[in-house]
């Protein structure tokens, strides 16, 4: 049975007004996308509809066991004013990757990105224009049985939510100051650190927060195992530029891939960039930073794009980046990034998908 | 300013009958309470209402981010037809430890026990009377701001909902099949592990998935960092029990501190028994097994109270534990700690908590 959207519009007068800060998440578009699942109907119902409220037995499953999944992506509006989305198809890979792990359906990635195309095309007049500013996508799965008990839940359902967002640094690329610490463990190899899902960013919260409360913007956390090697960043996976080579923490089964992460990967590759994938204890970093051959650290996400760092804490060590100013790798990858994003540069990995503005007849 | 319960009470005319097969969880009572938090206002809106759905905005923070705990526990119908609860003191004081970990406000504990005696009265027609039965209480609480971005919740909502309950084996006490496996990890110290919050059970669906495939009942769990130590058992404690001692994984953090588990320690200790909480290798049960030392190997829980492991399994290694029978101390454990539940035996340790009947004028 071929799944098919069924379309419930909302009738909008008044035209729409973005606030001057948008900020993060704070604002959502006028539409969802929702589809459901059953294991006798696998995935159906599938509607773009009015925003509203999800309705939840109080024992649906995920609420008490953690069965819930999400993506996070950005749609841009060009300089063209065209609109296009960078890189759903990976980022609907990732998402069925994550469904695998905690036992959840898949969804057919194709129906999903048309879902998505179509959502954004009839929100098309909420995303910003200013440069920076951008629409986040937000599709998430949880499993909704009305029944307790440890077990994988028989139906699911899938939602796609829009939110036009702020540039990251309004007041420009700013370096950030990021605290290594042994206290706490975000995730441990063989458990749910390379799913996203929400068990990862629970275990991420009292960290932040004591880190948060000594001045730093986030927590760089140490494997679960020996507590020895580095493994990203709060809500960024981290790149340590080194004199001679650009290293990432490699996917040992604990780091979430990111996909900027993976963008940037071949991003300085193609720049002939000496770019390893390898285990980085926090003492080699310290040993450069101590000989001078620590040239930069900076951390890549969906949010912040590339985020410099001014200030690495371990420990009671201070080690300021590059004067605490931003690294001129991290700019030009940034740069990059959103030249592509914006469209003022030709994207020649065909990341970027593009969203006709009307998709459908309203 | 005092919290007060508010009482929207459902007018129920014919009688409730419960179903012959209760199960676990699948069957909720006519109310459930319910109370709100936000910073200025600390926790309000205190109200026992009909059992209804709960309402919430796609971009619920704790949908994303996992911000949620529960608790797990039970009232039972004693034999002089009266009303008690187990331990919800030591239940609502690991609420309160669970809800810091991840950064969620406390709740006053004794207001909440008299609000939980309240819903129970009310709901009393609801608990069954045959001996195993029971009525499951569940509290749960979550962060609910409407917005999206890595950080606690400024709002959150406790409830609590009730679920009659049957017999954990309808067909008596039967021992269990348990698979001792190192290709995932639940928790790691330092992490989320003695937290009841979703992330755990999440992390542990695959491998009870995979285990049930050949055959288990449920998985134990070795430690996170060397995979060497055992844990605890899909949703139980565990307990070893040696020629002359009786030993169960000491609290390193990942481990759930079960009630069960501990008034079954009590109870050992005041038989005289030599019962330890240390680090229990798995190597150590194998050897203890091979030399003819392994005398019993059972699990404690709020839901099954105890279960003898029949069989235990590791890389290929089956070890029949007591011959697949029942081990005499594990059945005398469940009938002393039963004998409690209703009412059979005093209760020494004030560990039962009496619901009065009327408890309000309804």
């Amino acid at each position: 049975m071929k799944n098919k959207i069924n379309y419930i519009l909302k009738e909008r007068k008044e035209k729409i007004i973005l606030p001057e800060k948008l900020g993060f998440g704070q604002y959502f578009t006028d539409h969802m996308f929702e589809m459901d699942y059953s294991k006798d109907k696998g995935w159906h119902n599938a509607t773009i509809k009015p925003l509203s409220e999800i309705y939840l037995h109080p024992a649906t499953s995920f609420i008490h066991y953690g069965q819930t999944i999400f993506e996070g992506l950005k749609a841009f509006r060009t300089i063209d004013d065209e609109i296009q989305i960078f890189r759903p198809d990976t980022h609907l890979e990732r998402l069925n990757n994550s469904a695998k792990r905690i036992c959840m359906p898949a969804v057919d990635t194709e129906f999903v990105l048309e879902a998505m195309r179509e959502l954004i095309a009839i929100d098309s007049d909420w995303i910003p224009n200013k440069r920076g500013e951008a629409l986040y996508i937000r599709p998430f799965m949880f499993g909704s049985d009305p029944a307790l008990g440890v077990r994988p839940s028989s139906e699911y359902k899938f939602i796609i939510i829009l939110s036009p967002v702020g540039a990251y640094y309004p007041e420009g690329f700013k370096p950030v100051k990021i605290l290594a610490q042994d206290d706490y463990v975000r995730a441990v190899r063989k458990g749910l650190g390379e799913c996203k899902t929400a068990a990862n960013y629970a275990a991420s919260l009292l960290a932040a927060n004591e880190a948060a409360k000594k001045g730093f913007t986030q927590v760089l956390w140490l494997d679960g195992v020996e507590q020895k090697y580095i493994e990203e960043v709060g809500t960024m996976n981290i790149f340590i530029h080194f004199k001679d080579e650009i290293a990432t923490p490699k996917l040992t089964g604990s780091i979430l891939p990111g996909v900027t992460r993976r963008s940037v990967i071949q991003l300085l590759k193609e720049w002939g960039l000496n770019v390893t994938e390898r285990l980085i204890s926090i003492r080699e970093v310290i040993d450069a930073y101590d000989s001078g051959n620590l040239i930069g650290v900076f951390g890549t996400g969906t949010a912040a794009i590339i985020s410099s760092v001014g200030l690495l804490s371990y420990k009671g060590k201070d080690m300021m980046i590059n004067n605490g100013n931003v690294g001129e790798l991290d700019l030009k990858l940034f740069n990059e990034l959103t030249a592509i994003h914006y469209g003022e540069k030709e994207d020649t990995h065909n990341w970027t998908f593009k969203v006709e503005k009307k998709a459908i007849e309203v």
